[in-house]
């Protein structure tokens, strides 16, 4: 049930409407952001983490369009426990673009790691894997001469949803003020693959495991309300008098404050000398 | 032969007279640094990744007076090919100041990597290894409750001598602005072992790498020199008329300017939606 059943239709449509993106707009902006900024970096390529999923494969076309698909090259870092579904959709993506592309099982390094962190469960285990992501791609990067670009959108920035110095590691990101949603609008008319659009969105962290689960609230509706939150400064109190369930506002805003210090920069002690 | 043998010894003077710290003043500093910084995080424990160098030995240090002996924990994080001596002046601080310690070996994760990577250089691989470090660090850091202090000192910062990600990935670092020959000051007084004291800095990144060699002048010249150009904010070119040898400057200017991308937040599109 939506989070917005108590509310009314007139505010979610609202919602909707100014979430809705100018898609040609967006792409023409972020082609060019992309190519300024490799350039800009003295570089030629551009190395993106293809996960199957619909914001690495957005990224994907977006930097195809930006550098040329020779000047993309997308890396497939699966661990063993990544979904074969995962992989196809990955694949059939390099093929539709024409992009570069490479396969590297990070599988080795994380069960290593795992041999000697006996006790890590889950979630320590999905950072880990995140982690090792972030250092194959880097390679990839040195190898090529080409920045990493990022995949973090809006949404999960804001929640927090994300492993720093792991999948929040980039050189560049071109859809980091873009929410989740405003993402699967651009995946539409990019023509992304049918099955990368329908999947259930997943950080790919253990078998079955599902963002919306996770945060317990679906993206269609975690979008809106951050979006009264932190686009209209909407204080979380007049955001619950809209009709919004109280617990799910303070969740999402106990989240969101939990997580700000991965998008700020860390602390260094400021010493008088 | 000393960078400033031309420039006369009244400038070397000088520049070493303001790069005089008053230690009891800077630890004092320090030590409120951490231990505000952990508290406000809800937090309780420092994790610190000791590699028998200076800086870690000072940081360790400095956060035992924070926090307390038995709320440090020190890890170290050899490679195979890491000197006996480190590990040796690793265990001797551990003892010294009575801190919690482990210790886990990167080798396996770093080698399941240069098996999927074979064509990676040194170069690559000791990025490979400061970002193995990392993920070793943050899960202690995850399984203690703790915060990962960073070691990277205000030379290395402006110089780009780090690794993203990698040894530069901490959550707060309290001697970033402090130069390294700071830091050698602040060891004497903390009561540093001898053996660390003396030993060349090195990043132990391969066997026998030493810092100096590969920046191409001494610690004790490149501080001075940054900070005529940073703290001074002298143009270029009037470092040089001070009878400092020009290629040298220019080398310095050019791997700041190169390395620069690395303190400054990573660009995002900053789109019109």
């Amino acid at each position: 049930m939506s989070a917005f059943a108590d509310a009314g239709p007139a505010l979610a449509g609202r919602l909707a409407d100014v979430l809705k993106v100018d898609v040609p707009s967006v792409t023409a902006q972020t082609e060019r952001f992309v190519y300024r900024e490799i350039s800009e970096a003295g570089l030629a390529k551009a190395v993106v983490a293809l996960s199957g999923g619909i914001d690495s494969a957005v990224v994907c076309a977006m930097c195809a369009l930006a550098m040329g698909p020779d000047n993309v090259v997308a890396v497939m870092l699966p661990y063993k426990s990544s979904s074969e579904s995962s992989r196809t959709d990955a694949r059939l993506m390099i093929e539709r673009l024409g992009v570069q592309s490479a396969e590297v099982e990070i599988t080795p390094m994380v069960d290593s790691f795992a041999s000697m962190r006996p006790a890590a469960g889950a979630l320590r285990m999905g950072n880990v894997m995140a982690r090792c992501r972030m250092i194959v791609a880097y390679d990839f990067s040195a190898e090529v001469g080409g920045l990493v670009v990022g995949t973090s959108n809006r949404t999960e920035t804001l929640l927090g949803y994300g492993t720093i110095f792991g999948d929040d590691a980039w050189a560049i990101n071109p859809v980091d003020g873009l929410y989740k949603t405003q993402i699967r609008q651009i995946a539409v008319e990019l023509d992304i693959p049918e099955s990368i659009l329908a999947k259930p969105p997943s950080a790919d962290l253990w078998v079955g495991q599902e963002d919306e689960e996770d945060l317990g609230v679906s993206y269609e509706d975690v979008d809106k309300i951050l979006y009264l939150l932190h686009d209209e400064r909407r204080p979380p109190d007049e955001v619950k008098a809209m009709g919004l369930p109280a617990e799910l506002i303070d969740g999402i805003v106990a989240r969101v404050a939990k997580n700000a210090f991965k998008s700020v920069p860390a602390p260094v002690a400021e010493l008088e000398l």
